[in-house]
């Protein structure tokens, strides 16, 4: 390829890269209702649509196994997938779990590993269907894919949010990227002690949530049970603003996000100050939180205002008005994603 | 890990390593049908089944990028999750596609790699509708699902073969395992001009079989005209001999294959004799060949006698008769599946 003329991949960025390499792809499939682009592929399966959604997990990218458990990486490999399926406002069902691994894992390190899939299965009445496991040179590679289904009344992508319709999510912010840097503080302490996995009893919430996060099927079921289809939604993966543009962007829309309304936890709030960081800036920004999304019309606004899982920190306004946020002092400044790769400073690796 | 009690991976081999660690899991969801064990994991969606399946390929191991030009490389990875799709007597419908890469690839590579998953789409007639573009530390990861729909009544496992029914194989055995020993005897002329890909423009058949496989769609397009159902089926990837035992196996039979049978093509015969190989067990153990093979009821044969795509090798026994090979010299060996990772005596790597 040396002759060849050299675009560096990272030049791109990952959504600008994995555009440009689809861009040629048309849908001819007459079952293919959803394509690339949304949290989850939706294909036609008479009133339902099936759900497909599919993610890749990389040692030294992704996870570290100097303070991550296998058990906790397990689960948190089919926690992430899951969360695109609700993303949909759908009902994971079966997951497939593809594993690369090198000889330094041994059987035992493996059964760790799938102690917390079964762990997942079992809390998410999910079955684990399929997968495929190979060696790999370096490292451990994990790649899921999850499937569910959601009828089609109630499927939520990203492009259906309104002008006007509230923005609302779920949880609080900020607190998986806040345990992140905690463990990264940490690492030293296992870097000596090598072979040793973290303890993590005391379970910290910070901790749990970079750790051991969940996805969210309570706040799936609490929104059938109100009857609400929120008109679009998307997980918070890589960090609210980024998806909250995500939002605006798909659906033709700009957005408005109140900073005071975000939710934060006490325990993100005083770990952020411990770093001299900005709490909101943690919370709009940090990422792997796997909270909810959504936009509702306003006329909804009393079926989730005493919902203790949804706080309404926004609305959508018109394209031209573009992506905004209201600070504590009421000024009102571009909001931009920095995302959590933006954030933890991490380039793509160099190899030979 | 070090100081708990240690297992290698290698000691229990790939298909042992995955049902020990998959051993706790049971299916608890109403729609999963087929999970575990088969080509692909089949889901209910009413008169017809969903069918998934995912493969992983690892640089290295799977693949070596000396002599795959990246374009057939993108090809090769959705042809072998169609096959097990075709496997199943499905038809695929939609792709994901993930891949974990390092830096030392360019967008324009990247480009060449998805022409390739592009090219397949349009000739199978399948939709890319997901997956996942992320960084890794070394080496390209490619991890790709096929989903798939059967109906209820034409779906073919591979425990469905009954004792006295007739093993019939596709197309022709041992080319791509040929291909792969003369590509790596040449890739020390491509290691000693680094950077310019193999030209392959000539297409010699057992390379082709070797760098760009097909699916056999048209295969189960011709089962379907002719009404065939088969009892059992599954694709070869492994090799014959390892595939007839998973049939029989699965389906509790024992199984007889005719040596003077094998399908084996002019091309292949010679290129084994040129490297003093047997051609019946390159047909045999060579792996990746992606052809079908089936069982069918005896009252079936005057249906498939005069196909040119498909050769009846063999039947199948009851259990105590074992797995048989039937020589050219009328003698009964012990088939044996030595399977295409033994044949190439690739092991599991070393990494610290």
């Amino acid at each position: 390829m040396s002759n060849d003329p050299r675009t560096e991949i990272e030049t791109l960025g990952e959504f600008g890269l994995i555009a440009h390499l689809t861009k040629g792809f048309e849908t001819s499939v007459e079952s293919t209702t959803k394509a690339i682009g949304d949290d989850a592929a939706a294909i036609d399966i008479g009133e339902e649509l099936m759900l497909v959604s599919t993610d890749m997990l990389v040692e030294g990218v992704h996870f570290d196994l100097t303070y991550t458990p296998l058990k906790h990486l397990g689960y948190k490999s089919v926690i992430v997938n899951l969360s695109d399926i609700y993303a949909m406002n759908g009902t994971p069902e079966q997951i497939t779990v593809s594993i690369a691994i090198s000889n330094r894992f041994s059987t035992e390190a493996l059964e760790e590993f799938y102690a917390g899939i079964k762990h997942a299965c079992d809390l998410y009445k999910i079955d684990l269907v399929g997968g495929d496991t190979t060696t790999s040179l370096s490292g451990l590679t994990i790649s899921v894919t999850a499937m569910g289904r959601v009828s089609k009344r109630n499927v939520a992508y990203r492009d259906g949010a309104k002008d006007g319709d509230l923005l609302v999510v779920s949880g609080d912010l900020g607190g998986a990227y806040m345990g992140l840097q905690i463990l990264e503080r940490e690492k030293s302490v296992f870097m000596n002690t090598e072979g040793v996995q973290p303890d993590l009893s005391g379970n910290d919430y910070i901790l749990e949530r970079q750790l051991k996060p969940e996805a969210r099927m309570d706040v799936i079921s609490n929104l059938a049970d109100k009857d609400v289809v929120p008109t679009s939604m998307i997980d918070i993966s890589d960090g609210l603003a980024s998806e909250a543009i995500h939002l605006a962007r798909s659906s033709k829309l700009g957005v408005n996000i109140f900073e005071d309304k975000v939710p934060i936890d006490t325990t993100t709030y005083n770990a952020a100050r411990e770093f001299e960081l900005d709490p909101s800036m943690c919370a709009l920004n940090g990422g792997e939180d796997y909270e909810l999304l959504f936009t509702i019309p306003q006329s909804e606004f009393n079926k989730v205002k005493n919902d203790p899982l949804l706080t309404v920190i926004g609305h959508m306004t018109d394209e031209a008005s573009g992506y905004q946020l209201v600070t504590k002092s009421g000024t009102q400044v571009k909001l931009t994603a920095q995302g959590w790769d933006a954030l933890i400073q991490r380039d793509l690796s160099t190899d030979s």
